[in-house]
């Protein structure tokens, strides 16, 4: 069982996350992103979704030819944890 | 510029389609694919991207975990086109 984030731990994480929106209703963070056609955005997703399976975290999506959007949030946890930080962090990187 | 599918067309390509759903309000088809696990899922999202690359024919879709939900319409149409079919029939063969 992982523990959600604090209150405090939140607010540092989306601080240290200002490309990712919260969603409150599902404490989840969100991201869009946006490549030049569909080839650069299935090449981002084929590199997060080897992220996520080597981390066992994986992102709801949704792609529409050269957009990707990303949720994240921790099922077992109730919303935001550190493997939510963890897994933004680790997207970010992926888009330099 | 691509014609849609007129309603004749519309009735024979859906029955020749039975395990996906007809969106009225889009005028497009959908389809609900469940895999053991992220692997088998993501395996699955490849190999129908490579299809959509190589068509120039492009899915709305989203992928939670072991789950992915296929959008096909044509934009360019306003609707169905043949292009969908087509599609549907190659995603459909990915899966046996």
């Amino acid at each position: 069982m992982i523990e959600p984030l604090s209150e405090a731990e939140r607010i540092d994480a989306l601080d240290g996350l200002p490309d990712w929106d919260h969603d409150d209703g599902r404490d989840a963070i969100t991201r869009r992103f946006v490549f030049a056609d569909f080839s650069e955005a299935f090449g981002f997703m084929t590199r997060v979704a080897l992220l996520a399976e080597k981390a066992d975290h994986h992102p709801e999506w949704s792609n529409v030819w050269n957009r990707v959007d990303v949720t994240l949030t921790t099922h077992d946890a109730g919303g935001l944890s550190v493997r939510d930080v963890a897994m933004a962090q680790a997207i970010d990187a992926v888009v330099g």
